[in-house]
């Protein structure tokens, strides 16, 4: 067995870094996608851009203190979204500081040649890679994986390879409109399935409602608890998510073929009370008899998806 | 430069068949996409399979009769969906007769050997092979070709290829829910695009808010002279169109990233009547920076697409 005390056996590491809007995580990922020496920060979201980069070269530099680390052949890294893989440029939503924002050029600057390239990556597609290669999506050549938490995301498999756009953002669920007249999204859109489906989008609908909290807590995890409960309220705000979440994989099986979706994420771990009514609502938006078979699992792999699936996209590189 | 009487000189042809719900088309196919030989009959969409069957068997035998007969080195087989290209089946929602219909099996059957392999196709994946080879996708790596008509169908070329699916029927943009409270759609789902922007959606909706035709025709196109007239309910009921195809469209940039896309068939005729208000809708709905590039082109081809493009899918094959 691998331990972080013993330097490279020679099979070689990726150095993997996952940037989301809250925290961002470091480690080294073996080929079996064993993490070491994962490490993490608080991501400075409303710092500026510098401040957000010395973040992640320190993260790098403790990761350089690792006995594995002269066996980096390669350094992944997933960001949030937008990214554009073409440029090696990120413009993260929640990260304002970034904006077209050279994070493939800066790190190269930072680390010594020997460690390779730097590739860049989609949290959605960096999830996908990690499911397909290791997780729930690995029997599977045509596969949507997705992540419902705060946010609504994704990635596509296709054709057994990662799909990833000419600039690296395919799979972007979360804003695809399911609802022509639906609310406006903070991305410019309407009716994406994020405002539908997300667990802010849970909370706020139970809300409105008029669904009542028992405590301080109005997160979709409270409005879980009330409908294990029994609360009506609290069950047709899960439902209404599940059926978003059906339309807008039915649209996605309908225009490019899948066999499989794979769901994780933070709102995804209430399992059937979220699944159920997505499975159910399944049978009437996807209709089209090749739509209609698909199999819908839960992710496998936990939190550390985002950086076990950077090193798979810069090891498939 | 070839003519229809002139013998095949080596360069090799495809029998081309194209299967609506309302006409089938046959003609011979060269590699420049020009037809020889062309010939057509109403599909007998309400008689039993054997006879829709017998009448495509009867055009490949007028094909037969051409001196260019004995180049043709395959046969290509677009075909109204669903289809099954991994069975070799068709089941036309226009043509109930056919139901997982042989449709391969029996048209090899019929051939001799020497005429090369049947290939099947869905008509949505032909016409976007015909507009990607010789068409207004042709500078295009990832592109949606789609037909705007009675139905609203489409195919998708990504990193440069037909996007098939597993059983040839991606890029079935017209039934993919874009109004996830939407009316029913034959196809059993709601909401479907095609409810919203088909010919049939859009004479419906004028008429349904009071629209009142000048003559006989309560056609779409009745509807377009209307709206050129200044009829602002036929122009809303043009909007309200060019609102779902902008939001349907959007969903399939943002799903896999598209440079552009190509609007053909007999409601797209109409022009600016139609493409105005979705270039207009298409920059709301179009949001995420990666989709907001999007080139909008008529389709170059005409009718003959689906023809050209069963070639086209018979000689990449």
């Amino acid at each position: 067995m691998d331990t972080d005390s013993r330097p490279d056996a020679g099979g070689g590491v990726v150095a993997a870094v996952d940037i989301g809007g809250t925290k961002i995580a470091a480690a080294l990922v073996d080929e079996a996608g064993t993490l070491f020496a994962r490490t993490q920060r608080p991501t400075p979201a409303t710092a500026g851009g510098e401040t957000v980069l010395r973040t992640v070269l320190d993260l790098l530099d403790e990761l350089a203190a690792s006995p594995r680390w002269p066996g980096v052949r390669a350094v992944g890294v997933g960001s949030a979204g937008p990214v554009d893989t073409a440029r090696g440029t990120v413009s993260p939503v929640n990260i304002p500081g970034w904006r077209d924002f050279p994070l493939v050029e800066r790190i190269s600057a930072h680390l010594a040649p020997a460690r390779g390239r730097v590739v860049l990556a989609g949290d959605g597609i960096a999830i996908a890679a990690a499911e397909h290669r290791f997780g729930a999506a690995r029997p599977y050549d045509n596969a949507l994986c997705m992540v419902v938490s705060t946010g609504v995301g994704g990635g596509l498999i296709l054709g057994g390879a990662l799909h990833t756009g000419r600039t690296g953002n395919a799979g972007h669920i979360g804003h695809i409109t399911v609802d022509l007249d639906g609310e406006p999204c903070p991305c410019g859109s309407r009716g994406c399935l994020e405002q539908l489906a997300s667990g802010t989008a849970i909370a706020r609908h139970a809300l409105r409602s008029g669904w009542q909290p028992s405590s301080q807590d109005a997160s979709a995890v409270a409005v879980a608890a009330s409908a294990r409960a029994g609360d009506p309220i609290a069950l047709a705000a899960y439902d209404r998510a599940g059926r978003a979440l059906a339309a807008g994989i039915a649209a996605t099986a309908t225009l490019v073929e899948l066999d499989a979706v794979v769901i994780g994420g933070g709102v995804a771990q209430v399992g059937e009370l979220l699944l159920g009514p997505l499975r159910r609502h399944l049978t009437t938006y996807a209709a089209l008899p090749f739509a209609a078979d698909l199999k819908i699992h839960r992710a496998h792999l936990g939190t550390d998806a985002g950086l076990v699936g950077a090193a798979a996209v810069a090891a498939l590189t």
